[in-house]
């Protein structure tokens, strides 16, 4: 089979890189940076060696018209939303017109990008219809097959996990199911386009929200003077309790995809309060963490105004150099408000893009030692921050008065009072 | 040692049959009806045989005075809410009074009572200083261990389950984890009783407000015209998901407990949102499954007033015949505004609890052949009532009209399809 993948970032590489053993692949991105990396064996989003992206079956493109005469074609380019929290479908409509343009008659063509319920029938195909000329059912054919990447996780893998398939007639739906029953061990079917959009929509909202209510109880055990982790830890040791932790919720799929489904709710005059609450505690949890720093250090008679403070980390999530909607901002924002001086630090983000998007300067963990410090925000639990907390004591201004806030908890609460910390832990 | 449970409900009654294998064991009931059933060896909670209630190590007493000269006492008596939803502390209280009664010097008393986090420090243990005239932690000594008792689950006993044990002092702490050793495989200890209480009631909160979200989905699934189940089964083949069942929350724990955080909540000024809507949710759904069903009878041109339904199953859970808030009642009051003929059919329930409670006649099962219906609504999976859908056929009036409430989702829709019915399932 002659796959072409649409969109090469974290979605869209793996599986380029799993097909091309048993197929030819064609994978296309927009971003003529990303192909240039590519084609060089180089992925900036540190998921794949370059052993694994040089192959002879897999060619890398930025040129449209390559994209012709392919038996099927993977949509994997990302679906954002926009500064009002509504959905930016403007990437997915770009990659529908194209695809339009390229395929011919029996074309088949997978959505995996995630979408609200409805979207691939009602706003994909219409654009492929009317950029092609062509009749979907009769000369074209339309599955949806969420993605379901978790960067970093060497478990659940493209290969490891059940994909779901989705296609409104049978003969689309098993040649579909066939295709990726090459490359993933469980395949899960559903002749209905609109439930497979809609389960993975719901996978992440689930998340959301149960991040939201461990983050609400947080918010309240706060205020009781209770030790949220102490509780969750005792809570789990029920057989049916799951064990969340309290933290920022960024990324590009959990912070985003309730706001997909709430907008087609929305459509229908039906207002998903559950899950907007979910996300309105869930967004305000930096300015939470820094409002707790401010407090700490106010309490411990440091001045705010031209105080120093490291943040330790950028990303998202442990471990990737993944930006997207990152609420370390938030934190960052609320602290400036006071005139505090802020100092980043996060090894494994790129410098270029933080200043492109954010316009901030971000240090090597190797320059913390360069500086000292008021208090310490440990953001991100990157591997390369985990030291013992007897570490971070040389780099404090005063050493009676050093302020630790722990966001992900990775230390003991006795581990802090046994070393004199003065800590915040979510 | 001499243990006094005080209450004989689901919680002390088994908690009484384990230690009655150790230790001597003193079972109190200010109900001298359910201490005449059990002293006669019937459990009309359906849990316990006569065989294993009925042993020589147990006495079941109404009288107060034998409450005295024991070593530990321990409280499972219910802690409902009141008609505006806020904790009803009044058997709690009594309770704690009469333990005060009883008590001597050296007295451990362990509350079992789900309740807010503060209450047994703050509520109950002033009650016991005041009644005892005795000193808290020089007198006597306290420790809180939440109930996990599960009605019904043959795997998660007492036996099975890991037992949560708080007290503020690691003397006490030890003594009754000791005691609860004797009986529980798994003992997991805190020094903080406030933990210990958060975690109880945090364990059913993640349950309400999981279970709640499905049913928001659900509800705009509908809308959608998108099924629900379908959705669910698909997201449940993700590694991650958790496969909660839309559906009414009712019962002692689920639909109660978080009224008890969020009345502590609320004394310190937090409004927790998230929790609250999710209460709100599901005390909706029992309205929503009669708005349907009336829905589907008007679309099958069947006049609402003067019909008939059987409405079968008015537990609040499956095969269990506790009516403590259970949401059918909810169902059937939305249908009676209409003038629609209800009658309520369940083998297991208690006729004369239903009498008293809700003054409403219970059916056997058995007579559901003795008349004919224009709808039948099964909402509770009691075994009795999962038999082939074919079964129900003549109990219809009309059996082209054959309207079927499948409220817990017990037939697949190609099911309904194939056999004609009209019918809808959360």
């Amino acid at each position: 089979m002659k796959i072409a993948i649409i969109g090469a970032g974290y979605v869209g590489l793996p599986l380029a890189l799993a097909f091309s053993k048993f197929h030819t692949v064609t994978c296309y991105d927009i971003d003529k940076k990303r192909i240039d990396e590519l084609q060089s064996g180089h992925d900036s989003n540190q998921q794949h060696s370059k052993k694994n992206i040089i192959r002879k079956e897999i060619s890398f493109i930025n040129d449209k018209d390559k994209l012709k005469k392919k038996d099927v074609y993977i949509v994997t380019v990302p679906t954002p939303i926009d500064e009002n929290k509504k959905p930016n479908l403007n990437i997915l409509r770009s990659a529908s017109v194209l695809i339009g343009k390229v395929i011919s008659k029996k074309s088949i063509i997978v959505f995996e990008s995630t979408t609200f319920p409805g979207c691939t029938e009602e706003f994909c195909i219409p654009l492929i219809e009317k950029s092609s000329k062509l009749k979907f059912d009769k000369d074209f054919h339309v599955g949806y097959s969420p993605e379901r990447v978790n960067p970093g996780d060497k478990i659940n893998t493209l290969k490891n996990i059940t994909k779901i398939v989705g296609a409104n007639d049978k003969n689309t739906l098993l040649k579909i199911k066939k295709l990726y029953k090459s490359i993933c061990k469980s395949i899960y079917t559903t002749n209905n386009i609109k439930i497979a959009e809609s389960a993975k929509v719901i996978e992440n909202i689930q998340r959301d929200v149960n991040i939201a209510l461990v983050n609400e109880l947080g918010l309240l055990f706060d205020k009781l003077d209770i030790p949220t982790n102490e509780v969750l830890k005792a809570a789990a040791t029920k057989w049916n309790f799951h064990y969340y932790k309290p933290g920022l919720v960024g990324g590009h799929c959990i912070s985003v995809d309730p706001y997909y489904l709430s907008y087609k709710a929305e459509q229908k005059k039906y207002i998903p309060k559950l899950i907007l609450s979910g996300r309105k505690i869930n967004e305000s949890m930096g300015k939470y963490v820094a409002n707790k720093t401010k407090n700490l250090m106010l309490k411990n008679k440091i001045k705010l105004s031209n105080s120093n403070i490291a943040l330790l980390g950028f990303s998202f999530k442990d471990n990737i150099p993944d930006i997207r909607n990152t609420k370390i901002i938030q934190i960052y924002d609320e602290l400036k408000k006071q005139n505090i001086k802020i100092k980043i630090f996060d090894s494994i983000v790129s410098k270029n893009e933080v200043k492109k998007c954010h316009n901030l300067s971000i240090y090597n963990f190797k320059d913390l030692k360069k500086f000292k410090y008021d208090a310490i925000i440990l953001a991100v639990s990157h591997n390369q921050f985990l030291r013992k907390l007897t570490y971070y004591n040389k780099f404090y201004k005063n050493n009676k008065k050093k302020i630790f806030i722990d966001v992900k908890n990775n230390y003991s609460s006795y581990n802090f009072i046994r070393n004199n910390y003065k800590y915040f832990q979510l």
